[in-house]
């Protein structure tokens, strides 16, 4: 296994095939080509065969691979056979709405607690899923209370840096931050922001071009390589 | 204007930029060089030229760049001096905090409407900004009465595809879609998928390596190349 030439673009990769793996077992489908899983999810099979190639012989000549057992290796590669335990800082609607996703759980994190320093909110158990709310003043006992490893921060962008100071000091290594702010990363610490803001400037970049120049480059659930916006004459 | 060779990674950069002008310009700053700009925010200097050069002179030597003009100039090349309006489909718990979302008041993107099939959700005002839930059966009707451009999809992934299909069909060209769900990228539309689950899934992967040989790459909002992981041997 060559884990050292694995990006993270390729990881973002794993995490598509392993999810339309899960659909082919749920229909019961026991074997695939990687034409196969790239033509019904719109994928790039050439991309297939090169990512699952890092990690050993997969495919059989003629039938493809085995749903399975490729599914049990990217879930172990993704580490996704192991619970994590998951914190929220920021008890308000997106914090709250984070606690509820259900792909958290579907990928075996499972949302232990969220934090808040507003009275009106700590002791209060919210959402679908009643998660207790923890005075984040008690941050770090809880998190070795609770075994929590992995933390997501969902508060205003001004008190965000703060927040992931005290992230970090109770000795959590993996942050996933929703606050619009440019936080200072560290070493030895897999933070991960998800930046909606952006996300949306692209959108309104593209909508800037000439209408008849354009043309759309993919989301990053498609597993394919961002492309240019390109300029293709085309006629009206 | 060199626009045909501009990639969605650079014009994430520049929405970084933006953000970080908008910063000195609140503390009244009015000249910043790239290194100042790279140091200040955790930027990448040579990148900020390059980046910046695409686009025309703005750097002035001895004195670095106006931090009016290029945020003005920025401004207009992500087209956020344009007013756009956005429908929300899914009026749930992520719907209505994307509807509160601040940020996207502040790249001009205002949410005019969200949707829904729910017959206790239509005609209600929902959420701080009390947006009203229209019919989405009504959907390219409202569209168009309320010149609607931008479309965010914040619905079960089981209904992502069949709402994509409408939002297309009603003409719209900008979708963000929240969905954890592969849809059908369109020619012509451009599409940009916000992962939760993926963002999770390069946490869970990084969580899994030995501690001793992780090197964590950093978020999308620093500006920085994602970094591959790379397996640094260290004593224990």
């Amino acid at each position: 296994m060559k884990a050292e030439k694995i990006s993270e673009l390729t990881t973002n990769r794993l995490s598509v095939y392993l999810r339309c793996l899960n659909a082919l077992t749920a229909e019961n489908i026991k074997t695939v080509s990687s034409e196969g899983l790239a033509n019904r999810f719109h994928l790039n099979s050439a991309q297939i065969r090169k990512d699952l190639a890092y990690f050993g012989e997969f495919g059989v000549r003629g039938v493809g691979y085995y749903v399975e057992e490729l599914r049990n290796t990217l879930t172990n590669i993704l580490g996704l056979d192991k619970e994590h335990r998951v914190g929220i800082v920021g008890a308000g609607r997106l914090g709250t709405a984070l606690a509820d996703y259900y792909g958290f759980k579907r990928s075996n994190f499972n949302v232990i607690a969220l934090f808040d320093t507003s009275k009106e909110k700590i002791g209060r158990h919210i959402g679908n899923t009643k998660i207790l709310v923890y005075n984040f003043a008690d941050f770090a006992e809880t998190v070795r209370q609770e075994n929590i490893d992995v933390v997501v921060i969902a508060v205003p962008a001004e008190f965000a840096q703060e927040v992931y100071g005290e992230v970090i000091k109770a000795g959590i290594k993996a942050v996933l931050n929703f606050a619009p702010s440019s936080l200072q990363a560290h070493n030895n610490i897999k933070l991960k922001t998800v930046d909606l803001t952006i996300s949306l400037e692209s959108l309104s970049y593209f909508l800037a071009q000439p209408q008849s120049e354009n043309s759309a480059s993919s989301g990053n659930n498609n597993a394919k390589h961002e492309q240019p916006l390109s300029r293709k004459k085309q006629l009206k």
